[in-house]
């Protein structure tokens, strides 16, 4: 059976206070749309359809980013989640089989859940997820009778008898995609609000002779953010639930809770991270290395042995072979680091490829950037940087090939070749002396001046 | 009515275990002092007078600093509450009007509960703040009969009945200057202490025929400080608070609870701060900015649109106009960085102007210092300073001047200008080669003699 | 008497998921291993046996770096507690006194309580350790009778009323080592893992009319650790602890939880640790000193009056006198700074000396390493060091010498005088125009091309 997500993400998210949409708030270094997103991508889906109101040239410009296959529909009056899917419509042309609504703000969903959902299909028309609230008291109520689900009734709506169930309704919802549009025409907006809601589904497919049933899923995935605050929790259950991930494979984090990690973050078995690291995007690290305190790697690669840190920030494209040491004060972007190959204190490599055992002296930079491009810096195997080496890129320098201390780079450099550029030192004997009484004089000068 | 502030700061705080006065220990970046000070502050008050004693050179020093206005006296023994306030007598001589009692080591009263206290004024001679105690125990108790505070029973003192009371005194107390002089005359020491009491006030003005009311705050406002670990719990409950209020305000707090900051921290709406970051007093960051991982701000404003770090240190004086950006291992110091210039490693940016649409180099040094005096360096617009550049101060370089990379500026570049200033590369083909294998030989025979 | 110390450190910790032996995983910077021998050292143990198995190898060279006076002895099989401490006999001959077992993976027993098991001795042949446990569900029970231990009880072969015990064994003994390995020799392994257990000793012992006791410690040192989430959460209880213990001590630690400490950090009264700092081991900080933010010390002695940081590393071997100042993007790495040292900005300073009060210009290096040997660069006091220098090491800089911005130190430089290596600045008038010009519509042609 073939699947397509409808994610509803237009809401504005008032209390969010932000010129951002709310579904773009990041947790874990990535929108909390691509989390739910990422639920739903495990079924496979044959269209991914967005939903989007607010800020929808913003929302349509990150879910190209994060699924390029994915289609954004606007909804431009939000008038409910009913609505909402029913703007889906279009996009659902000529697709024939199940639809899943997920929420952008309802990023913990998970796979299983999901797929849990679908599966439910085999035994009812129409799959509504629940979960058994441990303080039910604002939520809708699921009203079940065996496995069927009768209706769902708003709090506000409910008898005293319903307001003590306490499986309540997420919103999610699976159901033929047919079924479901034609279903979406009949619902009304009688309501106080006047908006048209999803959860009158339900007992429109039963008034019509459908069959309905509700799964249920841990309330933790459930958890909708609305304000700040519960934005910076959800990541905190990310960070919590992603740390006891990584310490069950077998990386030591010597302080978990001082250690950020981002959406995608993988960490082989026996990798120390040391306290105070932030992952972003993109990051994986074999086994057996070392990150030390304070580091922050990005978009990189970081192979076995490696010793990274402490102070050691890897931008997109820094890829580490294997038993390199990046030190402190140093910035690696796009480049690669061959076996053995150190870069130890106060660099900036870019935009460069470094060879096996190679030594990359104190205070080097790749001078990759005239102003208006960029460009590349090569260094062969078995080199030796001298400290202070600027590199003038685009250059080469060759394998077991030397630079002195402080030279500035600007040619090419053979193999085995030392290449030398420095003003000879001349010391002035009490020099140094006559200049510091000079300045002392001065300044008692100005000073007296000054009076 | 005119109001004086008497705020008792003379005490050693002998469990703090320091040679700083206890009031002088900071909280969120200043002294605790400076917290009640600013709570008294919204009343306007003519006069503030800090009673000091334990370190009263250094009070003094700190007070001055704080509110210049401020008088600091000196209570030369430690004879008790009421004893520090007769202390305040002559720096009130002419005053006529109500003086408020505040502790230097009750940081947390607020600026509301304050006024509270004096609009209280209006309804009786003396106002006691007091507060419902989740556990009461320890503390003396307000003994009301409707709205008049009939007397303030210790602890030892109470009876049975006196100790169901859960209503307990904070010691902040409010009335009119003469009066409350005038009953402190008549406060005596016959205690096993052997201090005079300012508690004994409420009584001795109720004998005279006096008002006596209360005024009720929230208990967490009349912590008190006496260890570090009580500071460190008072510094861990501003941080709570500070960070709830950002979130509130529409800024995004990746990870709030590693984001220190100060007393006056100030951060507009839309503006994401990444994990770890410090803040110093003194700073404001607008709407829409981006303070990266491990970045620390002190003294400093961040305008719109800029981004910051990781690693980025902005030091007293820097000022960070609109789509700036300040890299990693950079330090701005006293320096206005004009609208999109950029510092993107490694650099020090000290006493300086950089033009708008700038690019410093990386390893870019303002040499601001000469051994004794300290001079500016002044940088054009769209300039492009080659990396290593060493800019020698004062000096300056024009508008879309350029240096090449490793120059050292000892003269200023007119507009449009190179400046160079480079030794020649030579490359010595072989000699690298050479170089190792005579510096591998020498280590050979020096490992050999040394066995 | 003289006592020895078994220490059980053969086991493989499957739950740790590592190829490191479970033991020799860190908590505060030291294998657990350690801190269980640093317990016992208090008894100034005449031998000190560790008996390894799985990473023996591993074990045995951790091992000799924290005590090189222990033994290890190998436990080829893991057939139980009882047949490891047997593995100890040979290691034991000559030895008459008490031995008393301890674990490697139970790192927080104290010294306190090891003194009290052997203390005990005086009153019974062989001392058990119990502890009254919160939840006592999983452990041994010891049946009592008065001072008594009439035997250990395994959970499952508990009756009823022995299953309401709450005093349970923690596995450490003491007693005679003769009488333990007699004793040890009847000891079976007719049980369903077929393994030899040490908790059969009592039971033997009393048969041989040997008197047996119990001492009881907090359960909190008895905790075990096998798994990355417990070896996290051990660190999480030594942090806290520690922490508590510097706050006691008059240290100032304004966001204590975010500070990392290690097994031997010691730090002395008033002085301040900002927020994101971490202590590696060996580092002791006089009284007085400031540790800014992000700073990262290991191996290193802080002298009063010195400021640190932010964003400082101190390496092994940094030997700060009083009132120097380190600051941002600055290593120190085997280098005594001397009293009112300066080195303030991005440099690194490694097997160096630096004379009292010299100022080290930003961006310093010194140039330590040849590529095959490491030298050392020796500072004379009052010196000033311009932005940029080069110290190419070994090389000497005398006391009120100077050296120019960017200079390369080749030669030593004399007490008094300057040493100067540039090449001088010429400005190009219009060239920088030019340039970019040229590079702009170069890079117009190559996107035309590409086009």
């Amino acid at each position: 059976m073939s699947t397509a997500l409808v994610i509803l993400a237009a809401g504005k998210g008032t209390r969010m206070n932000s010129d951002l949409p709310k579904v773009l708030h990041p947790i874990a270094q990535v929108p909390m749309l691509e989390h739910a997103m990422a639920a739903g991508r495990s079924l496979e889906p044959e269209r991914t359809i967005v939903v989007a109101g607010h800020g929808a040239d913003l929302v349509r410009a990150a879910v190209a980013e994060i699924d390029e296959t994915a289609t954004v529909v606007l909804q431009e009056e939000q008038l409910g989640t009913g609505h909402a899917v029913a703007q889906a419509k279009d996009a659902l042309s000529g697709f024939d089989g199940d639809i899943v609504v997920l929420y952008g703000d309802t990023p913990f969903i998970s796979a299983d859940t999901i797929e849990r959902m679908v599966a439910a299909r085999a035994r009812a028309d129409l799959v509504v997820l629940g979960f058994e609230a441990a303080d039910p008291a604002r939520y809708g109520r699921l009203v079940m009778r065996g496995n069927t689900l009768e209706k769902i009734v708003e709090y506000k709506d409910a008898n005293e008898e319903e307001r003590t169930i306490t499986f309540c309704n997420s919103g999610l919802m699976a159901g033929d995609a047919k079924q479901m549009l034609g279903l979406l025409e009949k619902v009304g907006n009688d309501n106080a609000a006047g908006e048209y809601y999803l959860t009158d589904l339900p007992a429109l497919a039963r008034a019509e002779g459908l069959s309905v049933t509700a799964v249920s899923c841990d309330e933790a995935e459930t958890l909708g953010i609305n304000s700040r605050a519960e934005l910076a929790k959800a990541d905190a259950v990310f960070q919590a639930k992603a740390r006891a991930e990584l310490l069950d494979l077998g990386v030591t984090l010597m302080a978990p809770e001082t250690v950020y990690l981002a959406f995608d973050t993988m960490i082989g078995r026996d990798t120390v991270i040391e306290p105070n690291v932030v992952f972003g995007p993109g990051v994986t690290v074999e086994s057996g290395a070392l990150i030390r305190a304070f580091s922050h790697l990005e978009g990189c690669h970081v192979s076995r042995g490696a010793k990274v840190g402490p102070y050691a920030r890897l931008r997109p494209g820094a890829e580490l072979a294997e038993d390199t040491h990046i030190g402190n004060f140093v910035e690696i972007k796009n480049a690669e680091i061959a076996e053995g190959a150190k870069v130890n204190h106060l660099s900036y490599i870019g935009d460069a490829s470094v060879g096996a055992a190679t030594n990359i002296g104190a205070g080097t930079i790749t001078c990759n950037y005239d102003g208006v491009m960029k460009h590349r810096t090569e260094i062969g195997a078995r080199a030796f940087i001298g400290s202070n080496t600027m590199l003038i890129a685009p250059v080469k320098v060759g394998h077991e090939a030397m630079t002195a201390t402080g030279t500035v780079v600007t040619k090419n450099i053979e193999d085995g070749a030392l290449a030398l550029g420095r003003a000879e030192q001349q010391n002035k004997p009490g020099r140094a002396r006559k200049l510091m009484d000079m300045l002392r004089a001065k300044k008692a000068r100005l000073q007296k001046g000054a009076e």
